[in-house]
């Protein structure tokens, strides 16, 4: 198993079965830009978006859902404030895991500092993805993209998020779909 | 000072200090898309970009200069063959460290884990940041976002390639830089 996927699962297995319960209703905000993330969140139910807010638009950075993990990751990795914000897109559940249990777990084993290596770079070669994402004009390419990673997602995600996070209009999308 | 600071400072005094030189003059290409790469580069003089090629045109993704580190990143940590073309702009001098080097190195003391931990998520902090950039429909702003991650980008860099960069025209870059 990949030593990345391996972390993961012993961070469910450990931490996230010991950690509080929290409940958000639609809409409910996680974290509001300007505020220092000190957690990240398993995905118990539910749905969240990152999004970054300019004068113009949001835009929907990071989508999350059952089973997964979010957080802010410029301000949990670097404690400064969040640039982005964190919100519930229907009823959720989360279990925060504080960044100082995890680098407590992480310390515990040498293994965990290798299995972390890695997933530090699973995550840099994912944002890289995204970068290109970002760079591809075709909104059908960039679609095709983003479902060969998250078949899943249009089960998850409602589709004007999915939009947001495409850089397309719910329109597009719509019409993308169809065709 | 910052443990990613250290470790790339301790790359410098071992690893790069017995790497082979290698030459390459402007326009010669370091890697081509396709191919899987295999090293990092200390830039010991010159200028490298890294870029993606569409049917539409070349986006610069990245660019390294002088005292600092450049790789086609996804390719080097998963093995894969890689996206980016990397590309001298000039006559340019690099360090060329093997994988297998740098595994062997990090392995060598447990403290370079950790080391390498903290610049992994350096890496991934400056790819966020990145990736605001280019949801900044300012160009001003994707500009003096730049400037103040690397200040000296144009003393390094013809404008071309930082037009490039920052999804501009060079017109439109010019025209801001004397306003």
């Amino acid at each position: 198993m990949d030593p990345a996927l391996q972390l993961i699962q012993e961070v469910e297995q450990t931490l996230v079965a010991k950690a509080k319960l929290l409940v958000f209703e639609r809409n409910d905000f996680i974290l509001q830009a300007g505020a220092v993330e000190h957690n990240f969140y398993w995905i118990e139910s539910g749905a969240i978006r990152a999004f970054y807010l300019t004068e113009l638009e949001e835009h929907t950075i990071r989508l999350g859902y059952k089973g997964s993990l979010i957080t802010s990751l410029t301000s949990f990795l670097n404690g400064t404030p969040s640039e982005y914000y964190l919100q519930a897109i229907r009823k959720t559940h989360l279990r925060p895991i504080p960044k100082t249990t995890f680098q407590n777990f992480i310390q515990e084993k040498p293994v965990r500092l290798q299995q972390y290596n890695r997933l530090l770079e699973t995550i840099v070669v994912q944002q890289l993805e995204r970068e290109i994402d970002l760079l591809t004009y075709s909104p059908v390419e960039r679609l095709q993209r983003v479902l060969t990673r998250s078949p899943h997602l249009f089960q998850e995600i409602p589709a004007k998020y999915i939009a947001s996070y495409l850089r397309m209009s719910p329109e597009t999308l719509s019409r993308i779909q169809k065709s």
